[in-house]
């Protein structure tokens, strides 16, 4: 039988577990075999499980009985307050994009692509492959695989100008995941209480990332081209800050893609500042009409740390991301990575490099791309033709998302809410603000679940919109 | 074909073109498939990687050929020295415990089990039942997924005596490995500046977490039986710390596992200075003639937060590993744990509970612990034969390592260096002590590979200290 038959049943008892009695008998395996037509194997091993979580207990020759646990009681924690002290910027807060909502919602909200976008059949047929290999006993270097490590370095090597030293195999750190990237990176170029240029509006897990590392952020204005170059040069000028975080390419949440012209400017402020330029390329497979190339091609002189994540394209569960840094910078972020994790689990790598270097990784990117576009062209119509009030300043060319201006006399937080009353699920735009968001936003995913129920959800975004503005 | 002989062309390849000049053309597919005895699809495989890696490229009809990379020059990061400024307290470097050497020397020093002590089985087929499930493609909350949560606190709960209430599943925070765990626990319980007593000498890989996270280290001594009251009593009371960070159950470097008398007059310090004492069981699964009760088990006012990994006894592969903590502190750790990781994958969560809730898991440990007393006593007796200088204070009752004492006028560095000219690999003790070292000491580890070198190790070390000792 299958594991998820198995499961079916380890969930069905649970709820009957949390209903019954402590020391209520749970029905005989026969019969059990029975009511879920599975075999006495998974009936048996459901039961393993539910006695490994500690809630039934099998009395050989009696039975099988739900656990008997102390009753619960109010536990008084206040002593740790005093221990804890104040906390310390960022405070336990669920963000819209991280939010799982039942199937029969309407959900614009999330920061990650639809299961039906993923490649799943190659991420199925990597982890078979890697369960057979050596991936799963043996323990990686701390800086990465260097199988991986290399592929990494080869995918910027291979859009480097003739001019420019690609980067080594051995400047490439592997992270569990960008947040964790975002943190090494933080820590090891800026520091506690030092100051960090960012794009304003930017993605709201560099913010996260950054309060943690006790950083400073300093917001800089951009349009649709890029950041503002007076802005760049006077934040820079004013505070001594030595680095500059952005996401180039399909900015999330603005969908901004740098004009060529801009991201020159950019790099020249920055080699100017004696600074870095953290270069998050977290849409670089997610083009829609346009290939991002990194700005870290262009740069040989280290001042471009480059950050690329396979998590969102290939899947949630290949945790896999990697740093690009070259000279000092690269070991004081290996040297952060050791002290943070110590080393990634090399099967997650094994797998990660097995679907990229697979030939239909390449078929697959590009059957995304026409997908993206359908759904992106699907929301954009439906915006327009059901949200009149409402501005898209930038069609993006690639990413995840629309960023959606509202009137400025919107009460952001009762439409977020309102939507949700009718099975609407979209993000509020201020979460992505450093500081005091500038305007009323939403940030609307094309990349959901079931891109059918798009103009619906635009009706019913539209209808409460209208309700709030016009009465 | 299978994964691992496309490996093996492709490492065999890459010596190659790292000794062909650029544009030297590689051997045709034809001959390759001569070469090393594999079938066309393999060296397919093979020479695909080798481009992916960007160290071939290959002109369609014309051949494949070794890659034209700009010859390297040496860059100046020398701007980068003003950006970064000095280092925070960690350095880059090399722990012994990490370094992997070539299988023909006798590895002592290392800080994990050998392959063959590992449910090998139980991991592959884990992965590849994984690999067919939801865990592929699905992502989980922040704190884990529910099941292996539940596993977690059930563990505690099982040996929970009667009168104390245990921990609930959201309780548990999972992290991708104990690194991760000590790292968000120290940042969240402790925070920069602040004070947080450790045992001496302690765990590495803690005295490095602490580092990261700017908390200052405090030493707390102890001997054969735990650490010693009156100076735990002194240092809370002279340093005001409100954490102490330990490992009761066959500690990491000494062997100590705390009497229980010393247990209970430990936690009863704790809670009379509103302290938390963050209990590393980092053993647990690497009990020999004792199981290990966790101190967690007895207490329900959140005092103890628990750290269990499954890293070591699983598999390297699977960085999974939990704390547990009740009340306001849970909160802290979860928040910094999403802040720093977002989530873990839920395809390394599944096999984690595959493994540990599997029939085999249970008659593994078993035969583990038997094969542990045996290398143990293998090396206590090669030390004692062969090593007369040396002292054992502790035959430690679980864990991977023995604590060795050499005489004070022995020259450490110049010991492990001498024993390593010879093939055999030790871990100097210093690295195991947050201040000054207090004696001279190696920690060798009786879980590596091939134990029947155990006894030729032993002379090799005793030749060594006896030509610095006795001439």
């Amino acid at each position: 039988m299958s594991n998820d038959s198995s499961s079916r049943i380890v969930a069905d008892l649970r709820d009957w577990i949390a209903a019954a009695p402590p020391g209520a008998r749970l029905p005989s395996t026969r019969a059990l075999v029975e009511r879920y037509s599975a075999g006495p194997v998974t009936v048996q091993k459901a039961l393993r499980t539910l006695t490994a979580q500690g809630l039934i207990e099998s009395r050989p020759g009696v039975g099988t009985f739900v656990r008997t646990v102390p009753t619960a009681r109010s536990a008084d924690y206040g002593w740790q307050t005093a221990a804890l002290g104040s906390p310390r910027g960022h405070g336990s807060r669920l963000f819209s994009a991280l939010r799982t909502i039942p199937n029969d919602r309407i959900a614009l909200h999330s920061g990650y692509p639809d299961r039906e976008l993923l490649p799943e059949r190659l991420v199925r047929a990597a982890f078979t492959r890697a369960g057979r290999g050596d991936a799963a006993v043996n323990r990686p270097p701390s800086a990465g695989q260097p199988d991986l490590q290399a592929w990494f370095a080869a995918e910027l090597a291979a859009v480097a100008p003739a001019a420019v030293l690609p980067p080594a195999p051995s400047d490439v750190v592997v992270f569990p995941g960008s947040q964790s990237g975002l943190n090494s990176t933080f820590q090891s170029l800026v520091g506690p209480g030092r100051p960090l240029l960012v794009e304003s509006p930017t993605y709201w897990g560099a913010i996260l990332a950054a309060a943690r590392a006790g950083v400073r952020v300093v917001p800089v204005p951009g349009d649709s081209r890029g950041p503002r170059i007076e802005d760049l040069i006077r934040a820079f000028r004013q505070t001594g800050a030595r680095a500059f975080y952005a996401q180039p390419h399909f900015a999330n949440p603005t969908g901004v893609q740098w004009a060529p012209e801009r991201a020159a400017e950019v790099l020249e402020v920055v080699r100017d500042n004696g600074a870095f330029l953290v270069e998050d390329d977290w849409a670089h497979d997610f083009g829609i009409d346009s290939v991002p190339i990194p700005l870290a091609a262009r740069d040989d002189a280290g001042h471009v740390v480059y950050l690329r994540s396979l998590t969102k394209s290939v899947s949630p569960a290949v945790r896999i991301a990697a740093v690009v840094a070259r000279g000092p910078a690269r070991e004081r972020i290996v040297a952060d990575a050791q002290a943070e994790s110590m080393y990634v689990s090399g099967l997650l790598q094994t797998v990660a490099l097995d679907i990229v270097t697979h030939p239909g990784w390449r078929t697959h990117l590009r059957s995304l791309a026409q997908r993206l576009a359908t759904r992106r062209d699907l929301l954009v119509g439906a915006l327009r033709e059901h949200v009149p009030d409402a501005r898209l300043e930038v069609v993006p060319r690639g990413g995840l998302h629309l960023w959606v201006r509202l009137p400025d006399r919107t009460d952001l937080a009762r439409l977020v809410r309102d939507c949700e009353d009718e099975g609407v699920f979209v993000a509020p735009g201020d979460e992505w603000f450093p500081a005091e968001p500038t305007g009323e936003y939403l940030r609307i995913n094309f990349s959901g679940p079931n891109p059918g129920a798009f103009p619906e959800g635009a009706r019913i975004i539209g209808a409460a919109l209208a309700r709030q503005l016009h009465g």
